[in-house]
């Protein structure tokens, strides 16, 4: 039997006490480019990951140490987990 | 009466012809640390915007100018549109 393969995404972005710099310099183009009313923008990271696992909840359990061990920094990041099943979780 | 707000995510993603190494270090790396079955893993943006608009039209044709003049560089990306009514859209 093929073992399952799921997708998911994997959000990554700072943690709100963070200053983004890279965002804050995005909006202010954008007003300076004409395109009015943004009020806040901060740049993440989307991870999309193709992941064999035998059942939706072995690959929750791999997506999740993905996310803690390699896709966030823990002291400046948050990070949430999209399962194609719909469901959502994250730290 | 007060404009209304809108919550939008903006998600740029490498067109699929172009090589992502970084994602590629990163599911490597997901071997190496004993997480299996990571098949695919491509690294993107997820830009959060919080955006003032008349009306969900206007806001969404305000974020496909920030999508298209600000937030993908349209030689090498791909970026799609989540507004929070839950549309989607993108090019």
């Amino acid at each position: 039997m093929p073992v399952p393969l799921y997708q998911a995404r994997v959000l990554v972005s700072l943690r709100p006490s963070v200053l983004d710099p890279a965002g804050e310099a995005t909006r202010a183009a954008a007003a300076r480019l004409g395109i009015e009313g943004v009020r806040r923008l901060r740049i993440g990271k989307a991870i999309e990951v193709e992941l064999e696992a035998p059942d939706p909840a072995a690959a929750r359990e791999r997506l999740e140490r993905l996310g803690d061990r390699l896709l966030a920094n823990p002291v400046i990041e948050d990070w949430r987990l999209e399962l194609q099943d719909g469901s959502e979780e994250g730290r």
